[in-house]
């Protein structure tokens, strides 16, 4: 009745046990970064619990510490902004969509493209898939722009709270809306299972919107 | 170019503003009680980020602080007690399973049926959705074991420590394996847009399965 008692290949086992050691080599890095405005356990939680929310969509495991430690320490740092406990020089645009593999990736890359440093950008997705759409990719690849360091990331709760402007793309209600935000809905294309000849379309539709916003947030 | 400065419906955003004026509540509360074990702040985190977790798959907002409370409350818990910092009087159970609306589901209120305070036990999926499978709650009705409170929730890092078992079903290698818990993979049918009569089957599958676990576990 009762199966074997570590029925997972040993492989992922031992691909755990190497992972957590990893997770508290990053905890240990980021404590030190975030020393006087979080304290170690604060960030040990934030680097498991971020693990954790990528592994739960991740099929390939093994890029998955490295991907943590970007994911946690930039959700550390919009925390410390939200709470005023570190500096934000530029304002900060959250894009939103369902996979965060599409449309909220190329936002986002358009917009940090056209900013040059005038703005900082994140982007999350309300139903996180595995990897970026292949068509989205290419397409902005066409114009120059890499999306291969780019991973789709669960939305969470302190990169909401350090946005200025939040742009919603497909995902419904799903971001919790704050007061003294600016929330912008977009309606456009999803470019999953698209031609790279349809991401295109989708591309430079989102980099009109994009040019729009920019000039916008810049006059303000 | 630039389109409303808020887009959201207004009830929407009513919603919003409500709930986290009831969420800074369930926060007070849970800070009471966590009180020495957890700072406000990090009740106040854990809070929030529960909300956005359960937000991403919710359609209908109406429940989300109530099911919020109860959920942070468990992870809280969760967390103390794999810190030593609660009493862990029974063992704990932890059910995955891809969508926490079938499988794990129903095979959590079995083992909490048939263990009658003896056992501990939890759920989460890793890909949770909108609410639970009819078919499923429909074949728990049968035998008198109600699902009507329970709902989908996200995989998270604190129920895994938590966990002395942790059962998988379908949700891949997605749950982290930590040294000294005992994991077991069970294959077994999705209820997800099956029958009742099909559920009824599962249901049964996972009655003989739960049975030789529990005592499995009271022997040891």
């Amino acid at each position: 009745m009762v199966e074997p008692t570590s029925p997972l290949p040993g492989l992922v086992q031992d691909d755990n046990v190497l992972h957590q050691n990893v997770l508290h080599r990053i905890s240990e890095e980021l404590a030190t970064r975030f020393q006087g405005v979080f304290t170690p356990e604060t960030v040990e939680r934030y680097v498991f619990e971020s693990y954790t929310g990528l592994a739960r969509s991740a099929k390939i495991r093994a890029h998955l510490p490295a991907i943590t430690s970007r994911f946690a320490k930039d959700r550390l740092t919009a925390l410390a902004q939200s709470k005023g406990l570190a500096a934000k020089d530029v304002p900060e645009v959250l894009f939103v969509c369902v996979h965060n593999a599409g449309r909220s990736q190329m936002a986002a890359a358009l917009l940090a493209h056209h900013a040059q440093g005038r703005i900082h950008v994140r982007s999350a997705g309300s139903m996180p898939i595995e990897h970026l759409e292949p068509s989205a990719v290419a397409a902005m690849q066409e114009i120059g722009l890499g999306l291969e360091e780019e991973f789709p990331k669960p939305l969470t709760d302190d990169v909401v709270r350090a946005a200025d402007v939040v742009v919603t793309m497909g995902c419904g209600d799903s971001c919790p809306v704050y007061a003294g935000k600016r929330y912008l809905d977009w309606h456009l294309e999803d470019p999953a299972g698209k031609t790279v000849e349809q991401a295109r379309a989708i591309r430079d539709d989102l980099d009109t919107r994009i040019r729009g916003l920019l000039n916008d947030i810049l006059d303000r």
